[in-house]
């Protein structure tokens, strides 16, 4: 997630305090106290054995099991987390899978900046709906709903009312690490037993399936599909995709699935032969100086999902003139940039960051269509630290997700 | 100009070894002895007086004086240069006026790379047709005619079909640096007494008007028209200008003529007066941290023409949401470009490289009927020195054209 953009968020969409219907207290009893209004919150039937499923953490603001790390890092735990009473736009979510993102590694090991407070990733979460407020009107009790990166945003500026909260002008609530009216007074992810956030920004996923695959489309899947789209990938058109990891891996099939001609830039030369099957045509290793001159000057369109400071250069010398190149894996420094090698075809480097929340239902509903998912390696909350390393170790195929069931 | 470009060109077009008419010698005597064939060399009666004008140094393959360094570098000095024969597509051009670009002084001074042989730098050419090719359609003797940054191009390859010389796939021919099939085999500009060059490479220019101060749209006034029209300038679209000298002022200048809301950014005080003259809404000292972050995020399109390694951020953030910074003016390291700037708002970071052969023309046409024109200062060949010392001291407004009448 990117630490420049997480201003402080207005909060007024945001409804923590809003009352609770105090004749359901069940599942939402943690709403009590924390304030008090015309809105009622709406709980139904069915969702009484959802709500057994977490009876036992709910409190004042229902108290859940997390997975994170302290203030200043460390080895991944299990958090108490509160969860704010639901509001009347709210979703109250029951996790069943959550993605382990490289971005999620880089936020707790500190990499991206200084752990600040105890801090629970996971912004690739799909469960089951278990409460819903009374405003709500696209999901039930017993849905299945996914979150991604964002948990709220301001709504009315430019960005916002043009479906691209993950851009809002008053900055984004992202899904964890961010400062918002919640309890604790910093959001915290979906490494847990439940989220909650307003409807909005709640994803309509497939009542079946393979869910836990379809969790990392909602960010990994959109992060890839949305720079695809937004610079016009086409039938034949020439596309590369520097890093076969989690994204990567997902950037090769969302762009075969349009018809592309793929190439997968790996360092890994045991994810060579992975690439017929995820849909490249040809796959380069990038330590292969020869195999990088020959494929000089060729493509069309770059995602690199490179996930740490890396150089530009070698991957900027393969576009083909007015090519763009769009680093998506990171939010550190792009390192040898070179003016004449921009130049020389007329070449653009960009980023882009995820995509909106209409996008990300975008994303779900195209690869439902089309049956694409994650290729993962499900893993339980206590297996968390061996997965990192095996992430850093790029030893994954392709994303490793928490079985929170 | 673009050192990784310069690949030794295919010369198919170059014909220096066409044979001469025998019966004209006067002016071409210089073609004897290169060649024979069946191409003869046109030059028009009326030729004789520009002929006279440069009779002095016409010799085998004339020879005129350049203004030069030596390999390796050192102070501008007068040096005896070659010309080739014409050629039946040449058209040879006895030059009037040449500008003094920041280019020519980056390659003299060994700042884009060691000088490797005699250079005689001069890129914004304008002068009188002393004679043309007899295969020549567009020149007549006597007419005015400018040569920008190329002289030649491998006119098969995909770009040079699209009117896209500068970026030959097999190497554009550079006005100097370049190695061809040409005296001394390596290309020598207009900081000279005249050039000749094939047909397709020069410029037809008004035949009166303040010319010399023309000159300088030939490569400043290409360089930034052509981004600014690739990158769709339209009426109210806000673009800002970092660095206003020879290639800024004429930016400012261009996008104004499209009715842009143009901002001026310059670390130059005294320069922040000229904005209204040049057609700037604004201009911001880049010094100014607080002006900078009071015009964070406004801009579609900025237009970089600082002409060394800088660091981009601070630009960067001016961007907004899918706002592109182009930078033109160096081929060096753009340094400090960080991802997360580029995906806050999903900018991008581009260069472009002068413009085509076609668009060169259509600059000087367009400029021609909005009679707009560099901002210049004329100097005589013995004050390149001073002239050069003073672009590096910023204190030039905004051109220096030579005066090689």
């Amino acid at each position: 997630m990117c630490k420049i953009c997480d201003a402080a968020p207005s909060g007024d969409l945001l409804s923590p305090k809003a009352s609770h219907d105090a004749g359901r207290r069940g599942f939402l009893k943690g709403a009590a106290g924390l304030g008090a209004g015309a809105a009622t919150v709406g709980l139904a039937a069915n969702a009484s054995a959802a709500a057994k499923a977490v009876s036992g953490n709910l409190t004042a603001a229902r108290t859940l099991t997390g997975y994170g790390v302290p203030a200043g890092g460390g080895a991944v735990r299990a958090i108490p987390l509160e969860r704010r009473a639901l509001g009347p736009r709210d979703v109250a979510i029951e996790t069943m899978y959550c993605g382990v993102c490289h971005s999620d590694i880089h936020t707790i090991r500190g990499e991206w900046g200084p752990v600040r407070g105890t801090t629970v990733p996971g912004h690739e979460i799909v469960g089951r709906v278990v409460g819903v407020g009374a405003q709500v009107t696209r999901f039930r009790v017993g849905d299945t709903a996914g979150v991604g990166c964002m948990v709220d945003s301001c709504g009315t500026c430019a960005n916002c009312t043009a479906d691209l909260e993950q851009y809002c002008l008053n900055g984004a609530t992202w899904t964890y690490g961010s400062k918002a009216d919640v309890p604790g007074g910093v959001t915290q992810g979906g490494w847990s037993q439940g989220v909650t956030v307003t409807e909005h920004f709640a994803i309509r996923m497939p009542q079946t399936g393979n869910l836990a695959a379809m969790a990392p489309l909602l960010c990994a899947g959109v992060t890839t599909f949305s720079p695809l789209h937004h610079w016009n990938i086409a039938r034949g058109m020439r596309v590369g995709v520097v890093g076969i990891g989690g994204l990567g891996h997902l950037a090769v099939k969302l762009a075969a699935a349009e018809g592309a001609d793929v190439t997968m830039f790996t360092t890994s030369q045991g994810k060579l032969a992975d690439a017929a099957t995820l849909g490249a045509k040809e796959a380069v290793l990038t330590g292969d100086a020869g195999a990088m001159q020959a494929h000089a000057g060729r493509y069309d369109l770059i995602i690199s999902t490179i996930p740490e400071s890396y150089a530009v250069a070698p991957y900027a010398s393969l576009l083909a003139l007015d090519g763009t190149l769009v680093s998506v894996g990171t939010p550190l420094e792009l390192q040898n940039v070179m003016g004449g090698s921009l130049w020389g075809q007329r070449r653009s480097l960009a980023s882009s960051l995820i995509g909106g929340i209409a996008e990300t239902q975008r994303v779900i509903d195209y690869c439902g269509a089309r049956r694409i998912t994650a290729d993962i390696e499900m893993i339980k909350p206590d297996q968390i630290e061996a997965a990192i390393a095996r992430v850093k170790g790029k030893d994954v195929r392709y994303r490793f997700v928490i079985d929170l069931t």
